[in-house]
């Protein structure tokens, strides 16, 4: 578990003495596998400058026709890992508050589940420490939403990273510049030469980012469908399963949830609209989608920590600290110890608040069938929830209150969803939005929000399986 | 054949308003065609600087990994045509001289064909404007050798390119910058990304400089084997079917000859020493193979344009040519038009000569079973006749002669190759030469020259191999 002791070695170790980029080139434009001393020497190759943009990016295309064996995932991840700093949370390790663990989302449209988790995994006796993003592109960012609370600041230091969980179980921060920097270096190719999504360049992108973040445990909810990067199930596997046995090999705990992403996660999306959501669900009082996904995610994380002995036991401890006030009471201790306005928790009225309220009405009567995620995300994004460029500000108090979710019925003239507007975009949004729901006269199949859950490769097959077969 | 008018469209009309070459990358990686306009806008977004190196490289793995389409690869090749000069060749058509000829080799050791086979043409009533590289690697360019003669100037402009040919029939430059720039802008990537060794883009490289220097009728000697960049029959001729198809779809008449590259052409490897073998091949004396491989690409390119009804009649009169002096004669006017010492052509003791000749001997008695074409070029090179970088000096005087070739019988102690050398790499090249001989005690199986020849697709199938068995 100490990998921080098990990856220390100095890296030059795992390089050759004479790298040849031509034939690493050419070995993966053949298909041919990369050495660990190969992957390792391209990576700083990279980072020094000896290899060039364009020789990272015909590689990037390489791997995107030809693929990355596991191993070599894991070597390119361990190389991103070693190209930076790493977060010591050894001071957390033994000090009797429980194990480190971390969670992370492949990004999905009103996706509050971090701001929900944390909390409700710190109640449970877990010490959460948690490097988080912006938003770009259509999902939220974590550390955005956060920022609709007056006061909250999320730049910490390393130490007081430390310091603040030691005292209440759980820290949240912008990520630092030096967590896997060669990923970083990598992305920025990868995004203007049309190599973004490939499986194993994205595991190694996740895991290294959580392998540098230090904690031992490690949670993924990977999204799939309309809202999400990963279009299809098969896909969302594939990255699973990646990402657990690059764990494995780089001595990382590792469990993956594959959910649903076709509409919104619980009714909220917008930065304010998601804090008010957090706390209702934080009361007791969440819409079920995710409710279930907080319970899910959170005792698969349980579990693999080994706070709780089954995944039922941990999903009924966690049901409990919803529901008695242990989660709500450890949030607010969490907002006010990073500058953040309890009041304004207490009376969300002190929150940004959008100035229009507008609802779209249901055109006919039946069930619906859809709600776009993406449609959502984009209107909310017309409305200035999202971000273009990195340096676009946002407007927190915008965004869409979704009031069905799918399989309920609807009458015609009902409103289905409410635009929380300033000036910027309504009518762009409107447009969207009118796109994005679906009702249907006939029968509607409930579509399953958990799709998939596996604990950690180092727990054998059978073991996982037995545990999901209690659990469902 | 006039494509000088078939190509001259403006560019603008090729080109989508609006390329992404996010899209066009993505394309290429998901295996899916681009289409004409894409190819047209990418290669004028690399001249432009709108597309990068590195995205440009990033479409060279993804074309090395995913190919091209014939289509694909004939709208590269035009597109790398419009973004260059052309060499107009119009004012020597229908000047009753002969139809316009070009010919190309992809490269191989003791390659003097060019030198031969132009004052050939000429003689047999073609005319020939060849605009000719510099050697780089293992290969010689017919420059260089060129320039072994005292006085022969090289670099000709276009006004005397023409002017020549109308006069003489003939006339040979060093290429200048202007033909096909986006294939030399890619090719200087391709170099540096693993990207050379492509069918389609070694073709569109091919093919393209050859239709912007104009001949309507090209004739292309593919080499395979040891001393060649084809290293199998099956890549020869893929490379051969690809640039006959993309010449017949730009209005261009390419016929291909696959000839052998396994042993060196002739005996003669070396500036000095090829232009001698040249002068002994245009008075008749030349070895079986250079002849062979001459009377072949010459008797093509005779009836491919036409100034022969059947191959048979071609190879009679280049076999007439070469035996009754017309084809010397021509040579020498050749020589003395570009400012060539004809002195020297005549009494060879006048071009540069190495200061040592030493001979390898035999070890033991047997048949040759092979003379490695490769490590032949590289002993060549290491005494000075070949260039690592475009800078090097040649050494013009140094070089190798073989004195027996495949099949033929030596016994121990006796000389099988001598090394013409001055002080630079001796050692290095015996090392080298020592490795490159096979001696056989058994049986040895005589290799074929030429391969496989293929009239232009323009030709009907039929009588292509009915002219194929009548001239074998």
């Amino acid at each position: 578990m100490t990998s921080a002791v098990t990856h220390s070695e100095p890296i030059v170790s795992k390089v050759t003495p004479a790298f040849n980029i031509l034939s690493f080139l050419s070995e993966k434009r053949h298909s041919r596998h990369h050495t660990q001393a190969g992957i390792h020497a391209f990576v700083q190759g990279v980072m020094e400058g000896s290899v060039t943009d364009y020789q990272a990016s015909a590689w990037l295309m390489a791997v995107c026709c030809n693929g990355l064996s596991l191993d070599e995932t894991a070597w390119l991840t361990e190389a991103y890992v070693d190209s930076g700093e790493r977060l010591d949370v050894s001071a957390l390790m033994g000090n009797g508050l429980g194990p480190v663990v971390d969670k992370h989302s492949t990004g999905g449209v009103g996706d509050k589940t971090t701001l929900v988790l944390l909390p409700v995994l710190a109640a449970c006796g877990a010490q959460v420490v948690k490097l988080s993003g912006r938003g770009l592109g259509f999902t939220g960012g974590t550390i955005d939403k956060l920022e609709a609370i007056p006061g909250f600041h999320t730049a910490l230091d390393n130490a007081a990273l430390i310091s603040q969980t030691a005292q209440l179980g759980l820290a949240l921060s912008s990520q630092t510049p030096n967590l896997a920097p060669a990923d970083g270096t990598l992305y920025a190719l990868r995004d203007v030469t049309s190599t973004v999504d490939s499986i194993p360049l994205i595991a190694a992108s996740v895991v290294s980012k959580k392998i540098a973040s230090g904690a031992p445990t490690i949670v993924l909810d990977i999204k799939v469908g309309l809202g999400a990067f990963m279009k299809t199930l098969e896909e969302a596997r594939q990255l699973a399963e990646w990402c657990r046995a690059v764990g494995q090999r780089l001595g990382r705990s590792i469990a993956t949830v594959i959910s649903s992403m076709e509409e919104p996660l619980g009714y909220a999306i917008g930065h304010t609209l998601e804090v008010m959501e957090t706390i209702d669900t934080l009361k007791g009082q969440g819409p079920k989608d995710l409710v279930a996904l907080t319970v899910e995610l959170g005792a698969v994380t349980l579990f693999s920590a080994g706070v709780e002995t089954s995944l039922d036991a941990a999903k009924a401890r966690i049901q409990a600290v919803l529901n008695n006030g242990d989660a709500y009471a450890l949030f607010e201790r969490w907002v006010s110890a990073q500058g953040g306005d309890v009041e304004a928790i207490r009376n969300t009225n002190q929150l940004p608040q959008a100035k229009n309220q507008l609802p779209l009405l249901a055109a006919t009567s039946g069930t619906i069938a859809g709600v776009d995620a993406l449609l959502v995300a984009q209107a909310a994004k017309m409305l200035g929830a999202g971000r273009t460029k990195k340096e676009d500000v946002l407007d927190l108090s915008v965004g869409v209150i979704v009031h069905k979710k799918v399989g309920e019925c609807i009458t015609a003239g009902e409103p289905w969803a409410t635009l929380y507007a300033n000036t910027q975009g309504v009518e762009e949004a409107q447009q969207l939005l009118s796109q994005a729901l679906s009702i249907s006269v006939g029968e509607v199949t409930l579509p399953s929000l958990i799709l998939e859950t596996c604990l950690p490769d180092s727990i054998t097959p059978n073991m996982i399986f037995k545990a999901l077969d209690e659990s469902h």
